[in-house]
């Protein structure tokens, strides 16, 4: 059968669209960090109308596809298992259309296209797409995964900017989906487009999308600030917006661990810390969307002002405030991903909690780590704390026994986010989307009825035969 | 039958949450212009719980369900049929819940709390959930139908701004549905709740909804901007926000006739046009979310200079600014619905285009009005430029033949709708969502695969027995 299928795909496909030996099949086996499968084949429409066909191909001989975007993702979504029976669906070639509506301040855009080179080509327009994070994914993955990072408090994220898609359906006869439009407001029908918004393509390939476009900010200042204690994060982060509302773009965390990680195994790095590293620290952003004027107070010495008020006026809230280069100060922030995958082992959880609930957990996941683990498991959280949303990242020393029990890491990740559920309420993947990785969490702590919707409209869709995770309405107690 | 289910209705609710007497039920039979019903009876739970099994003993009887929240829509989404035959389900009695969040910036509330008593309650933390618009309706009904208004361009709809939802199912088992929660982020699931946002109550009727609140604005400042010409508008648009950005919180298109119809017929308006009645005018209005500050300049000073900027670098694009006390320059634009009905008979619709489209519809409407219409209909258009959202109201001569034809009136609207749709994929939905007024346009305009999507789910969810609209895969030429 395999061979008819691959014959049928070689008909409908050009040479660069149909990858089948094993050496070129490699890139498009395995995932930015641990996943690693084995397919049938890789396949690389490069129109819609080509997708749908391959797709609706493959489906029909009952071949499961698993669709492939940037293959940036971290949760296993976007990579074959080690069947070799199943086929990648790559869509890094539909690149066929990139059109800028600017008086609409929207984009109509394939998939294939990278957000460095969406945002490149917007640059000279003064607009882009401000969804910004520390991969360099493609759009049709962006959307998919509904894509969050670190600006998402001021822009939100890919669901907040997207006006339509275009998605080929995992049916026996090709079917091209159209959801939504450039427009900016529509109420005319049910929103559909948002079951696939995050979907991590379990109904279907999005194809094309439309996205909202913001102006490009002109001028921007960023901040060390050193909260007095840890749990007093979140009433500074309170006490800023009460002061500078909607400029503020980036309100990120930073444990002392994170931090040290960084400084450690980042050798690029210059420490900014006078007084050592101090407990937890946060970068404060502060962003204008419009041009230098003359009549306006520059925006560096806005947020020196602001920052020196609070140290002046709240001192139980802020212990100091260090000011640097923006490009410096956002180094420190980037680099803590690299500083603690170089730090030992690691346990990484994406967690989203109601913003109080951030520091709360962690004291809880603290004692259950204690009360659990003999071992030296440091607590290296950072992110979004302006969004609630926290990488809640274990590092453990990499010789130890624990580190290399791969069963024992999962159960303590798995026991983590089951702990951050229950107390708090929070979701065990706060941007990555849903992949193999998080497919035992999915089982678990989603709700019967929401399970329910997912295998109706999998089934409305003829959608059984994609995607990497799987919907079914199965409860687990693993 | 009938008996019956009253009988088993009284033993479920209070003596206020079942009304049967005819004079007690009128303000839940007629809407707020034009629709007017006949109901069995109106049931008025208090609580999710209540609402869930009031509902589901309707529908367990076969008989239709009418979600009714502040009544405010103009639709005929919310009023019953002429039957007699169907119950109001109204949630003005839901108001259990008002938990506030302050360090998240979110709400829990239950759907019968009125906006204006929402953003009472927030005040005095300096939060706003800031959907600006005409009426005063019930959070519920917000919900349902995706309420947009006219800061839409800074703030988003009431989609952008919920986080969560408790839904009651209309099925002959009480069935409550959680969906999303106070989360501002969440990627682990399948988003549901963006179904039933928008769905006029199609699927189940929304008792308690989890919002998210913004900065409350403490800097304003509003103008009135004369375009060179009505063309212009846009341009305009793209200049101020290249400018201004993210301060830009509204820009309200005006044509000539909305703005005659105000004046002429609003006794308590001042005109503030020094030269005539402009062919078009546009309200910009800035704001700012945090207090004065003495480092900056003040923000009508700013709104002063830049438009000073523009009338001198561009004054092809922009032809004269007007300033003025805030409320009074928005009393101008607020004006114009109560004048234009006031100045004959209307025909009103409530469309949403890609921004540009906006003026291009404009032309060829006119063309078209005039090509198949001798009666002096005059074109008042006015809305949300901003956004691509106008309402397009056309005033007749009230003694006129064509303003007493219904039906060659609803003829004159249908095929406006469908001209915008067809030449420029406009919505003929923007904001008031759908209800039995849009029944012919939803059945002609909207795609075969999105009602199958909508008949689909309402099986899914056992969902035939309640809303105003029909959501069946029908396709009329009508």
């Amino acid at each position: 059968m395999n061979a008819t299928i691959l014959a049928e795909l070689g008909d409908l496909l050009d040479d660069a669209g149909l990858i089948v030996k094993a050496q070129d099949r490699i890139p498009y086996e395995s995932g930015t960090r641990w996943d690693q499968g084995k397919a049938l084949a890789v396949i690389r429409p490069t129109t819609t109308e080509q997708a749908a066909a391959a797709l609706s191909l493959c489906v029909s001989y009952g071949i499961t596809v698993i669709p492939q975007s940037g293959n940036t993702g971290l949760v296993g979504g976007s990579t074959p298992d080690a069947s070799g029976q199943q086929i990648v669906l790559s869509t890094d070639r539909l690149k066929a259309k990139f059109e800028l509506d600017l008086d609409n301040r929207s984009l109509e855009v394939s998939a294939g296209f990278r957000l460095s080179e969406i945002n490149a080509r917007l640059e000279s327009d003064g607009l882009t797409f401000p969804i910004d994070l520390a991969a360099d994914p493609l759009i049709g993955g962006m959307v998919a995964t509904n894509t969050g990072g670190a600006r998402f408090l001021r822009y939100g994220g890919v669901r907040a900017n997207t006006l339509g898609l275009t998605v080929a359906l995992a049916q026996p006869t090709p079917h091209i989906l159209n959801l939504g439009g450039a427009l900016h407001k529509d109420n005319s029908e049910i929103d559909w487009k948002n079951i696939f918004i995050g979907s991590c393509g379990a109904f279907g390939i999005i194809t094309e999308a439309i996205i909202r476009l913001h102006q490009m900010p002109q001028q921007q200042a960023a901040a060390l600030l050193i909260p007095s204690t840890r749990g007093d994060a979140l009433a500074l982060l309170r006490e800023i917006e009460t002061r500078l509302g909607v400029l503020v773009s980036a309100f990120e965390g930073m444990s002392s661990g994170a931090i040290r990680a960084a400084l450690d195994h980042v050798s690029r790095l210059r420490n900014p810390f006078r007084d050592g590293i101090p407990e937890y620290a946060i970068l404060i952003e502060i962003s204008r969307d419009w041009a230098v004027r003359e009549d306006e107070i520059e925006i560096d010495v806005l947020l020196q002002n602001v920052a020196g008020e609070i140290l002046e006026q709240r001192p139980e809230l802020l212990a100091d405030a260090l000011f640097g280069p923006i490009h410096e100060i956002w180094a420190l922030r980037h680099a803590i991903s690299e500083g603690v995958r170089k730090a030992g082992s690691l346990v990484a959880l994406d967690l989203s909690f109601r913003r109080r609930d951030v520091m709360r957990f962690r004291e809880l996941a603290a004692a259950f780590i204690a009360e659990n683990f003999s071992e030296d498991i440091e607590i290296c959280d950072f992110g979004h704390l302006g969004d609630g949303g926290v990488h809640f990242n274990l590092v453990i020393p990499a010789d130890s026994a624990l580190a290399l029990d791969s069963d024992r890491k999962q159960t303590l990740k798995k026991n983590l986010a089951i702990l951050a559920h229950t107390e708090f309420g929070a979701s065990f993947s706060a941007e990555h989307g849903i992949g193999r990785a998080n497919q035992v969490l999915y089982n678990r702590l989603r709700s019967a009825d929401t399970k329910a919707l997912a295998h109706t409209m999998k089934n409305c869709l003829c959608a059984e035969n994609i995607g990497a995770a799987s919907f079914e309405p199965v409860a687990s107690l693993d």
